[in-house]
């Protein structure tokens, strides 16, 4: 798999630890960030792993360009699955296209319930729900947050919950599910039927 | 409390056998339903209660005037609080303005997702996602399904779920958490800030 990073990369070292497992069905061979200097970045490269930014600069120009040469740069490295661990650029076409029904992204979140905003866990507190937590699902062209989901977690709300009290649980859970829903796919044992997805074998 | 049903009156026989255990500070005064013969109405009669219909006749006229007698009825029933389980019309002025914060609601699934449809599990299904459950709100006047939460249960969809079979898990925590919202509510446990419920102790 490459994996798309933006910030500190904990989703990251979760896939990488996962994958340390003999049986798991991926490894991560490529690390892609939208900013030069990101700390995900850096912990790849610390763990080996072929890690490079893709930034927008004033010359070269767009999303769609810096896509494509994300695109090109994945595919040299191998990558046969895309995994948006913290990523927070929306994707074009050239990356989309790249990967189709194979890139995952991870969301703070119960969707549909606060979709489309990186404030997910803030808005979460200020609606006052009780039960919170994070989706992994398959990015489609479509809608940001709205592709088909691949596994859920609940995380309770407390009381004196801060956003960052709830955020860290929250990423409990989703260093947990990520690398499970990145295994899932792999494995080839999930089934897409519309946007729900199912279990092949169980 | 109050309780209005429009149908099979399960979460009522939940409250009622929350109410007896002497320690739980509420207690079912009247049951009221939209419709002539419901079998929760039944129920209530069954179980001692004063139980009565508020249809909209042809002469009668509009929801205004029903929810009118009806808020009439249950004051005159000693109800200080109103408790809507599984009532499947919208209120008007005359009930809410007769239980200021003092009406709860169940809504089959985690609000905010799925909220303002009666087609909650089903609809819950049709998108796939992995965790559903129910939510006890309080009900404001602005919008159906968008008050304060008092308690949320979530509930975990299986590959091979049909709504009646992801249906009946659901009942089952709202069985819990509806008598639990209530005794919280009824015990002045409670604070509500803006949108957000606290507890007052742990």
């Amino acid at each position: 798999m490459g994996v798309l990073v933006s910030g500190q990369g904990t989703n990251l070292r979760a896939l990488v630890r996962a994958s340390e497992d003999p049986a798991y069905p991926a490894r991560v061979v490529a690390v892609g960030a939208n900013r030069v200097g990101c700390p995900a970045l850096e912990a790849a490269r610390q763990l080996g792993i072929p890690a490079q930014a893709f930034p927008i600069s004033a010359n070269s120009g767009s999303a769609v360009i810096r896509d494509s040469s994300l695109a090109a740069w994945l595919l040299q490295q191998g990558c046969e699955l895309l995994v948006l661990a913290g990523y927070d650029r929306i994707l074009t076409a050239p990356l989309i296209d790249a990967f189709p029904e194979r890139i995952l992204n991870i969301h703070n979140s119960l969707l549909p319930s606060f979709a489309g905003t990186m404030r997910a866990v803030e808005e979460a507190l200020e609606y006052g729900v009780k039960i919170t937590g994070c989706t992994v699902h398959l990015v489609d062209a479509k809608r940001v947050d709205g592709g088909p989901i691949v596994l859920q977690a609940a995380v309770r709300v407390e009381d004196d919950d801060t956003p960052n009290s709830l955020l860290e649980r929250i990423h409990q859970e989703e260093w947990r599910i990520l690398p499970e829903a990145v295994g899932l796919v792999a494995s080839g044992r999930l089934r897409v039927e519309g946007r729900v997805v199912r279990s092949v074998h169980r």
